[in-house]
């Protein structure tokens, strides 16, 4: 007799997982029991083990479907202050140059987050991961990135380590030093270079900070050479690798991910064959990011077919930032991929999902299958395809974070 | 000395007051005071009238922003069944014609319509509404038209009554019966055009279950003469009009709205400037839905510089729907106004409080004024500017409506 916390009957599960045959590995009229916050056995009711009745806590489904509990695998939550200012004066007409000059862009962002302490990065981080957790996500990745020097990088890092600590979701902290130049190392790129491999990977790793380092490599970036410098120091010390790669160009920095064998290129709007070939070799991710697309109202789309031909996984996140998407919703990139890059329902809840899952190299998540975390949302929908077909309308029934029901 | 229910003070407000001669109508350091389900006064703190202070409930708003409530002036919130099956059909390459074929597109919703009973078609209005609610929606119009038949259109018309009594949101009714031809008239469009106007327009109008009648003007609607044909009765039977306008291409169904000095004009992708003149002359508000332009990947813009040189008043609406808008957001057509057509957050918000007011001919709510209703919310942003700009991240503090705080 199988002993076991928790057992829920009459469910649809869309597994996701790859050995079920059929899509979203979907099992009808099923159950799942979990133990210790993993996933102990699911299948078809009819099959389930012999489990004691009147001691485990039972969950009537009613027939509702289950997913894994949804993966936003790139964001930027760790940030003060707001753009609202200049999103209305650029819809007034007023130039990004005007703008920039003004010190708006990017350089306000770092000046209000480096002047923010971590409570208060705490708390805007809190509310922006209890958005997401109302829509059924269950780990999200956070980048540092508006620091940009020693010590505020780092304060963003310990941020994610708090988040992680107090907050039910899985913060998966990833250290974005190479995000922006900082105004005092204007016209100084490599010297910044060489203070974030010399001066912040070091103590990053040293701390146990970040699982992944990330680079923004493209022309209003840092280079291949620059990224390419980042990426060998983040290997040496034992740090996996990501990148926003081709985004607004091809500067081949899916290329170079793929090449250290690294997690994920993500944005690759202007992604080539010869890089997607590369990703598929190297088992790297495509992670596309639908709401900086929208939001700057982008054309050039990413290669979905191309990476459809060459089997390259695709994930799908929120790129939640304060500049180019301040979008704080996955369900809406779960319709917005496919409604702007024509991708299928599968393929977009495969992307927040197994292959999210798969881009921050978890390989105890993104399925319903045994032995995984207990990371489930049971959803008041018939099809899993209604999760990108439908937006805004409350249909999350119940989530589990590790086997635990969630209140939201 | 004033008596007055509630007190809010320590608020920044935008009125929305065109009276107010500064952008959004902003009092800074201002007050407001509820009495009977209306605005009592509002101004300055510091001229504040007396009031019994021990004996009226005072709410410190902490700098906090009040707007009017939102009002979502178009919408097809009840319907049966979903449209994700064929979502998911048409994004895995399947043809339009094939669907239809199969019986699906908006005869599908039909279908699934006629055979809901009210208690169904009300449970889930009453879903969409939650959402909504959660937004700072206060005022919703809910159309008819997937009924097709008399029985079933007055079924939905008596669902939209029962929600507005049962439903904190006040329910704006509009008879939609010519929104698409019912299988049983193919191919005699005029003939169910005269059992609209012949059979269920009499008897929407005696029993007062509509307050506007709406037509779907367009080529693969109704054509310029049908609609004036339900306008000229709908006309003479007291009840207000609205038309689903220059969607797909310019039939001159605005005009037609101006000439029978019509509320709205809705969608107007290709109006043009004679049709915009038109409507500036009769007063008739544009809505735009740019929920609907995003869903369908449409590329022609609504004429919004045309709109702003004439002077007409431009509302937004979530034209929430199954078919071509299935996001139940007023919050996201905010930024996607500002995003996709280029509005500013001023006329984005202008568009869902005194502009969506003009568009349902209520002339007592969509702004902070004396003696409007006190409908109202209180948001967690400094400026208005920040409601259009971020979405997704909960910032509704409380919700009055008609004076009442509402728990959602
Ligand atoms: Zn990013
Ligand atoms: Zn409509």
């Amino acid at each position: 007799m199988l002993e076991v916390d928790l057992v829920i009957t009459n469910v649809t599960l869309a597994t996701m997982d790859p050995d079920i045959s059929n899509p979203y590995g979907l099992i009808e009229q099923g159950a799942i029991m979990l133990k210790a916050g993993s996933i102990a056995w699911l299948g078809e009711q009819s099959n389930m083990p012999e489990f004691d009745v009147l001691a485990t806590p039972l969950h009537d489904a009613k027939g509702q479907l289950l997913t894994p509990g949804l993966i936003d695998c790139h964001t930027h939550i760790l940030f003060s202050g707001n753009r609202a200012a200049e999103f209305e004066q650029r819809l007034n007409g007023v130039s990004y140059q005007d703008i920039a000059q003004q010190g708006g862009g990017i350089a306000s962002t770092v000046r209000a987050t480096r002047q923010a302490d971590i409570q208060t990065l705490f708390v805007t981080g809190k509310e922006r991961l209890n958005s997401l957790l109302r829509e059924g996500v269950t780990t999200v990745e956070s980048k540092s990135g508006y620091g940009l020097d020693c010590d505020n990088e780092l304060k963003l890092l310990q941020t994610n380590k708090l988040l992680n600590e107090c907050h039910p979701i899985d913060v998966q902290s990833t250290f974005l030093g190479a995000h922006a130049l900082p105004p005092e190392y204007k016209d100084r790129a490599d010297d910044y270079i060489d203070l974030v491999c010399e001066q912040m990977l070091p103590q990053v790793a040293e701390q146990g900070l970040a699982v992944a380092v990330d680079v923004f490599c493209e022309n209003v970036g840092f280079s291949y050479e620059q990224t390419k410098k980042v990426f060998t120091k983040a290997q040496q010390l034992g740090l996996k690798i990501k990148c926003h790669a081709e985004q607004l160009s091809n500067q081949h920095g899916s290329e170079l991910v793929a090449e250290f064998a690294g997690l994920s290129a993500d944005h690759i709007e202007y992604l080539d064959e010869q890089g997607v070939m590369a990703m598929a070799k190297a088992g790297t991710t495509a992670v596309v990011l639908p709401g900086a697309f929208y939001f700057l109202r982008e054309t050039q789309l990413p290669p979905i077919e191309l990476l459809r031909k060459h089997k390259v996984s695709m994930a799908i996140a929120s790129d939640f930032n304060p500049g180019t998407a301040p979008l704080c919703s996955l369900r809406l990139m779960l319709n917005m991929a496919c409604t702007l890059f024509r991708m299928t329902p599968l393929e977009a809840l495969e992307g927040v999902t197994v292959n999210a899952a798969k881009a921050l190299g978890l390989s105890d998540r993104g399925m319903l299958k045994v032995g995984m975390r207990a990371d489930i949302a049971l959803w008041q929908v018939d099809h899993p395809a209604e999760l990108s077909y439908q937006f805004g309308v409350s249909d999350l029934s119940n989530l589990w974070i590790s086997g635990k029901l969630i209140h939201y």
